[in-house]
């Protein structure tokens, strides 16, 4: 929305940007029907090719490509280009889906990057048997051995420092019935760390953890997504500094902790974030919800810059 | 299946019993859909009533009530009778659904009675947020709150005694997405053993685990089944014994480990049961499998024990 306000200030006040302007909607950035996401992004920078992309399923088994050809045969007039222009910059406007702007009272975020994340899909298989009659000392509860290795990993990883985020989000049992020992427990994890030397570490103890648990039963580790963290472009950090100083609005430089399309654009071109506050920093819930006026604030501030760079020769230069 | 060929049985030899013989299949014994089971034994022994029953709702919220009336409309011809009359005997013939009679290559099982059960639901309820940016500490994940959880009852109370069977068999968690701190996770606990003063203080301990290791997330038990072990009839128990001897049969006596609708005719009548052996004391399997022979030979003991109550004086002497 922000985006499109910016292309429409340019033709309200009758201007004709110097370098084309391209407002995008990324396919599937929150990847909760095909996981992972950032597909769009993705297969724009090269991260993952279309092949690979389309061949995902969701839970029903129904894979993106499919759903891809589904959707384009139902709008057969849109155009469909490929994207194979060179971008000369990146922008992207966000909440901060955390407390640190509404906590320091500033408007505009300065992202200095974001933080590396690893996920991770954890099957762990026993055997089932009737809650009854099998005993104890002969089970393979794969049940059992999720508690113990999910307490280890919540223990140990969530402990590491304070600046560590790991979630135990997804989890799936197997018959899942009152009275059947579970045979089959298939789980998520995501991990995030600022610094790539701890995720890494981090990363590695996760295994080792469910290698050591997970006995009676069977582990099988699968790694989903492994993006370490990364630094924005600092010549546009710094024009985003400038407008938000000229238009009066109290910024800081802050560490995105969410993911965002942006991490993968920084590997083609100068890329960067602006973020605003977001109620007690609450995201992924439904009560998330940002202060219109800082909403406004943000695509302001994400029009200078636009209208900067709109102006400026290429290539620019950083710290421009 | 066996019962029919019994009641077949009298017909063929042209014999007729001097009191009725009649053959019940009990309404929802597993309680896969509806849960807690055994809702047709229940209902004919007072232990719960009808109106409680009906309101009973499956996963979908569809009630058992709502569905007992469809299908009573689907087969309008059907005869409706109460089931209003005076038991004076009853039996029930099982497969063992565990390894002793296997191991032991015996036939048939007297049955003794049946090991004492209780089972739980358990709700822990934290707080949702997003997985990369809501602080490690600031949390209340429902799911970190499951795993200590879990792991503690499955530590302590399943390490009681060999004969303890403790089984956490279904788990959901909400909104069970993988970058989404867990907000809710509702679990069932099922827990047995033959000595009703083990069976109580380990139902007391569950619920003081689940007390300790659920903070900061807050914790709702219901209690679903309590139903304490119980003795069958010696009188039918000899019976049993007298037929599997008469007819070669190595037989022994045995506790069951499962539930089954005999617990609640034991309240109300004299009450038996019979097992025969099942390969590898597997059950809620797919694999699952009794040899035809084990199951022949325990409609034949059926018979034998059926024809011997047909002819026998009411009410029937304990022990005779």
């Amino acid at each position: 929305m922000a985006a499109l306000e910016v292309a429409v200030s340019f033709a309200e006040k009758g201007e004709t940007p110097a370098h084309d302007l391209i407002v995008i909607a990324w396919m599937n950035e929150e990847g909760c029907r095909f996981a992972p996401g950032m597909m769009g992004s993705e297969a724009f920078a090269g991260v993952r090719g279309l092949e690979a992309i389309r061949a995902m399923r969701d839970a029903d088994g129904i894979s993106a490509g499919e759903e891809l050809d589904r959707l384009h045969a139902s709008f057969p007039d849109l155009p469909r280009k490929p994207l194979g222009f060179v971008a000369a910059a990146y922008l992207e406007l966000h909440s901060e889906q955390g407390p640190l702007l509404d906590t320091a009272e500033r408007v505009i975020g300065v992202v200095t990057g974001i933080q590396g994340k690893k996920t991770f899909q954890v099957v762990l298989a026993g055997a089932e048997g009737h809650a009854g009659t099998l005993p104890q000392q002969e089970r393979r509860d794969a049940l059992a051995a999720f508690a113990r290795t999910a307490a280890a990993l919540h223990d140990e990883i969530g402990a590491i420092d304070a600046e560590i985020k790991f979630t135990i989000g997804r989890v799936t049992v197997e018959p899942n019935a009152p009275s059947v020992v579970p045979a089959r427990v298939t789980f998520t994890i995501d991990l995030r760390h600022p610094d790539n030397a701890v995720l890494d570490a981090a990363g590695a103890r996760v295994a080792a953890l469910c290698h050591r648990y997970a006995p009676p039963c069977t582990v099988t580790i699968a790694p989903l997504v492994d993006a370490p963290s990364n630094d924005f472009d600092p010549g546009l950090r710094a024009r985003i500094r400038r407008a938000a100083h000229d238009q009066g609005l109290p910024s800081m430089a802050i560490l995105s902790a969410a993911g965002h399309d942006a991490r993968h654009l920084a590997k083609v071109c100068p890329a960067a974030m602006i973020f605003i506050p977001c109620r007690d920093g609450a995201s992924h819930v439904e009560h998330e919800w940002a202060n219109p006026g800082h909403v406004a604030a943000g695509a302001s501030a994400l029009a200078q810059v636009a209208r900067d760079l709109a102006l400026a020769d290429l290539p620019f230069a950083a710290g421009a």
